[in-house]
């Protein structure tokens, strides 16, 4: 927590205070504890920050959090609240109370419990994100385990372009067991895979056709043959709350001319990205080495062809820092991001192809080891 | 949108703005788009609301949302980000733009962007929760919705009910097919089977043993004869976002005299809660009445007990308004609320049953429809 200190004592704050579930990433990174009420966590400078929840929650807390526990009766919440408080006005109180200072609070902090908060002392805001900026360099314990999870999204992917291949084309359509195959039983038997591995798939694509040109449609209804069908999958580990990323585009049948070179392009842009990674190298750079090589090959980078960023930070959420897009800063030993690069055209479709891995001194310690073929 | 225009107007502002991802409760409301991403939402009085996305994001968005889609481009947003401003300087930035005035704000906006934004004009706090008080009275569609989220829920709550009574104990452990059950089993049955029908289960609880005097403990490892096993279940629909919530505790085998007791309470206490439900009551009264009927039947609503609040509103939140806690204020005809009394005691163990339904006029709609029996 030394990163976390120091914002504090650069800010001028007696302590850090964050308040949400666990669904807020920063509160998950520094309580580790899962709940879906929000929670308070304070830190202090030298001391084991605490984490603040309700009796009934104290015992499963305590086993679970590394921060200490303490309950709310004990932190006299409820007398602030049986004194008639508001919920966000005693929270402020609790606050106040165990800080005894100025408070640094993350960018996302509730502005009501900010407005309360300021009635007893000034508040900070971590306008640099030092929990993020924590959050984005991983432990090489953080480093296995989103490994592992890719493992199993790996495993979740084989299953879902396994149904595709042993499918078969009729009229255009893909049959299975004498039905359309569709994007939601491809869907399915990957969920079920990774919740047999306590993952969980959320929002899986399983897009085809028309649909693939918009990069984040979900897909629905039968699959087509000769068509592009892009299958991203980012599943959560359930226990850990960490993720893991991977994109593969297939096409049962035969590809337009169009779709093959646009999944050649990209799959050389994919080896190009990842061959520039290391740390010190910038996110931007990446970027517009990236948009040049597509320009080479006569794409775009704009409102059609390659749309998106190359690439994003992964772990507790499937989107953090650092960023490989226009905006994005120099890359540290320990960051694990995407490498995805993707094309759509309307009318044509759309390929995209993604890959992740550690950041090292060196180079790219990438976790995705799955073949690439378009046509199976 | 009428509660939102009337909140604004009261508030003297000119626009109603939020910010975040569908995993915001508010945001998925007032949008009905989603996405891992935040959005930016804007309302005028009068006026269809805003959603403003990412161009990758632009049709989709068209397709999925009830809100008017702009593009961060077409808001300005990359030319400020252009002119160096940061992303919340940027989206700042944005919202004044579109709003031309002082601006209402839910309690959970972020501080950074409320910062930014106060450089601009007034920023109000909806302090009454307008759009918490919208999603907690739900349309007849949201109520059938919710309704067969319910049916998939006790479909699944059927298939680990099962699990266990197929089971056979040996040496105080539940076997099946020659090796113990667990609560992982159990869970990812269940799971599986949620999936089948696009729900997706989080953290679903399947507690044994002494573990159930915790009343969040997920539980784990081998199922024991002859012990309560406590399984709560709240699920969400994964296309709208919606949730149900039910909880069931069983023993395969025989319990302990003290269980069997506080089963009864508790299955009594469910049907007094249940029978107190209509609009016009006041949740603080309803978990008044159980508190006081389980104190003539010896127990207490303390640190052990009794230890939560009877019930709570079910929607794009598992836990949303209204309370029917020590807390609660008068329920309304279209709430839909959980009745979900359970009683816990260290070395002993815990016992909870919950339904759902929604509040009428004259009464309870109870959607869940499914057996109490102790014993399977």
């Amino acid at each position: 927590m030394n990163g976390l200190d120091s914002a504090i004592r650069d800010a001028g704050a007696a302590a850090y205070a964050a308040y949400g579930s666990s669904a807020d990433a920063n509160v998950r990174y520094l309580t580790r504890f899962r709940t879906t009420d929000p929670v308070l966590y304070v830190a202090k400078p030298g001391e084991r920050g605490m984490v603040v929840v309700s009796q009934m929650e104290h015992e499963r807390a305590v086993r679970e959090s590394v921060a200490a526990v303490v309950t709310r009766a004990d932190a006299g919440y409820l007398e602030h609240i049986k004194a008639g408080e508001t919920r966000w006005r005693a929270t402020a109180h609790v606050i106040a109370d165990l800080a005894g200072g100025p408070l640094l609070v993350p960018a996302t902090f509730p502005l009501a419990l900010a407005r309360e908060l300021e009635t007893f002392q000034p508040v900070v805001l971590d306008a640099a994100g030092a929990v993020e900026g924590m959050r984005a360099v991983k432990t090489p314990e953080e480093i296995e385990r989103i490994r592992s999870i890719q493992r199993v999204t790996e495993a979740a992917m084989d299953r879902g372009i396994a149904l595709i291949r042993s499918s078969a084309p009729r009229a255009g359509v893909l049959y299975r067991d004498g039905a359309p195959l569709t994007a939601e039983a491809v869907r399915t038997a990957m969920h079920t895979l990774l919740l047999a591995h306590s993952c969980r798939g959320v929002d899986t694509i399983v897009s085809c056709g028309p649909d693939t040109a918009l990069p984040h449609h979900a897909g629905e209804g039968p699959l087509l043959a000769d068509e592009p069908i892009v299958i991203d999958i980012y599943p959560q580990d359930e226990l850990s709350g960490y993720h893991a990323d991977m994109t593969r585009t297939v096409v049962k049948g035969e590809p337009s001319p169009a779709i093959r070179e646009m999944y050649d392009a990209v799959r050389d842009a994919k080896s190009l990205g990842a061959s520039l990674v290391r740390a010190g190298a910038v996110g931007a750079d990446l970027y517009h080495a990236v948009v040049e090589f597509f320009r080479d090959r006569g794409y775009e980078s704009n409102m059609r062809g390659f749309t998106h960023s190359l690439g994003h930070g992964v772990g507790l959420e499937v989107h953090e820092e650092p960023s490989l897009g226009p905006l994005g800063g120099a890359l540290t030993a320990g960051n694990v991001v995407t490498i995805e690069p993707g094309l759509y055209y309307p009318g044509t479709g759309g390929v995209r192809l993604e890959d992740m891995g550690a950041v090292t001194e060196t180079g790219f310690d990438r976790f995705t080891q799955y073949e690439e073929e378009l046509t199976i």
